[in-house]
């Protein structure tokens, strides 16, 4: 997949149906959920070193769902709450919802009065001015003007690659680095991170104030090893249902064997190697989180507003579903829709079998960075 | 309709099929054409001011379809032809497209890669840095922060209202003001208009910066009397097709008679009274042009992309089906789907015969606007 392509087919599937992104990123929400300490550090150290009268934050990779304005409203708290503390006059807040152009930005927009309100009736007082606008494109380029920007979030977004790498044509019937992908295929994914990443971080030091704060989490992984079965495993299982239905004739080997997700999952180092040669920015912390792929799972332990039914707790389902809201257009694109329910009904059960076999689990690199001077 | 059911019934309709706004946008697009000279004043004198490094572009508005860019396009070409003349560096463009959160951007935002790409191909060279983003909500509110707009943009939308205005139950069978409407309802919606144009004019004020221009193109007249046929014509034919409906059984009475059109063509006089009493903005132009219902007509004197075929030359057909792209959600939420058809099918033909005998045009107040220091 070229740059251009992965520009139009990635995107989590629209809409509110059953196979919807918005109904399908409770993994996300929880991820977002578990890295809330850091940001709360990074927002507290923002506000009081600048006590800003204008605040800009932007969220890259927003999506369209549940998720889409929950860290806006939180920062929105925090900040708040921090100048009733200080006995502050609330700041103007502009907000910048950026996805692929193809993300549902509609669905975001029309539900953005109804989102206002709610935050008002939440904080029990009038917020500061705020101005929310979306913004189409790749994190990958330049999407704000320079120094503009006073704090950036990303949450299981920055694990998408700008395109499939080059030179992976011998990775046939793996759909990702898999146990038996070649030593080459490895090699091109993490230098198209390498790429990827470091453009990443240069745009953001262009658009970010000096002492601006970056919270970045991605789907990654804890080992040194990047074909452990920590960031392959959930690919290799789909590549499992993919390989059966070329066996039993419904998809052809040769489509199988040029399909490739553009995706990698970093580990901390090499997530803080790209930063110090980028050199733009102080660590102020990285850390690993661990969320199981069933995110209902241990859910009761959380205080989530969740109700957990009977229908959720189908782990094989909920995790199929997940992954096929990220995943769908993506395989529409190059399969075709036929096979769709083909590949995640067999996926589905591929997936509640190896779960109850083994403790299967997504790990998440969290990074929290300033822009330096 | 209330001012929320308004915000959310008040959008032309999206996609791109036959009765899409973006295939049946032709009056819009030529209303953009006949004003090109006004802002062509506005560009140059702004540019030439302020020689600023950076240029914010608001199009308040914007639709979605073959205009919502065209503008936009248009200011860049004219701000770097100027950049070339007087060998300065471009500056970097934020162009910020507004309009209710009903209206489709998604349909925008996956087209904004191959415009940028056409502008640069037909400017010959790279234009300087450019953000786009999408702005949701009613220009009856603050969008923007306080001074960040250098130009603001705005045609063929500020003859909608925020709501339809109070106190013309009375109305019975007409949807606007018409020619048996009584004096109290035209009344009502020229205070409705006063109000909600004195808000409007409020928020840009703050939003423009000192020496910031404004070009507003308003669906008027050019009669001192609000109910002359110029403004009020096009809805009354579409009332009597509603008409004979009630006659024949299919809409009831009751129904239509509580139906009325949340919009008000002002005469330039009404425009300029209004900017004159909020005071923050030079009149620098006020002007009246006109377009025939149906664009096509004299289509062929004016150098267009547009072929103009045989098909295209019915005229009731392509006004019915322009009305039809801006009225059709209104209609569908006060009188359900099922009439849609036959309205339109009877709209048509009334229009054909009207237009086949009387000169049939819509008046466009236009007016150039600078923020006094």
């Amino acid at each position: 997949m070229s740059r251009m392509e992965v520009a139009q087919v990635l995107h989590m599937n629209g809409g509110v149906g059953d196979a919807s992104y918005a109904n399908n990123s409770l993994v996300q929400q929880k991820v977002i959920y578990l890295t809330k300490p850091i940001r709360e550090e990074a927002i507290t150290s923002l506000y009081c070193s600048m006590l800003p009268k204008s605040l800009a934050i932007a969220d890259l990779g927003c999506s369209s769902g549940p998720n889409t304005l929950s860290v806006v409203s939180e920062f929105i708290k925090m900040v708040e709450k921090l100048c009733r503390e200080l006995k502050h006059k609330s700041p103007e807040y502009k907000v910048y919802l950026n996805d692929l152009p193809g993300n549902d930005f509609n669905n975001i927009f029309k539900s953005l009065d109804t989102f206002k309100e709610k935050l008002c009736d939440e904080i029990g007082s009038a917020i500061g001015p705020s101005y929310f606008s979306g913004v189409p494109g790749s994190f990958y380029s330049r999407l704000f003007p320079n120094r503009s920007l006073d704090f950036v979030h990303s949450s299981y977004s920055l694990q998408w690659l700008s395109k499939v790498p080059e030179g992976v044509e011998n990775n046939r019937s793996n759909i990702y680095i898999g146990s038996t992908s070649p030593t080459n295929v490895v090699r091109a994914y993490y230098q198209q991170f390498q790429r990827d990443f470091s453009v990443f971080l240069k745009c953001r030091a262009e658009e970010l104030v000096e002492g601006g704060r970056m919270v970045l989490t991605i789907l990654g992984r804890k080992s040194d090893d990047p074909s452990s079965k920590e960031g392959c495993y959930i690919w290799e299982l789909m590549a499992t249902a993919l390989n059966d239905m070329v066996l039993q004739g419904t998809i052809k080997k040769e489509q199988l064997d040029t399909f490739n997700i553009p995706q990698y999952t970093p580990s901390p180092s090499e997530v803080k190697l790209e930063v110090l040669k980028e050199g733009s920015f102080f660590i102020n912390r990285l850390e690993v989180s661990e969320v199981h792929w069933n995110a209902f799972d241990e859910w009761n332990a959380l205080e989530f507003e969740y109700e957990r039914s009977e229908s959720l707790s189908d782990g094989g389902y909920n995790v199929a579903q997940c992954m096929r809201a990220v995943a769908e257009p993506m395989l529409v694109s190059h399969f075709g829709e036929d096979i769709i329910e083909e590949v995640f009904s067999r996926y589905q059960q591929i997936l509640a079998d190896r779960m109850s076999k083994e403790k299967t689990k997504f790990f998440n690199v969290t990074i929290l960075l300033t822009r330096k001077a």
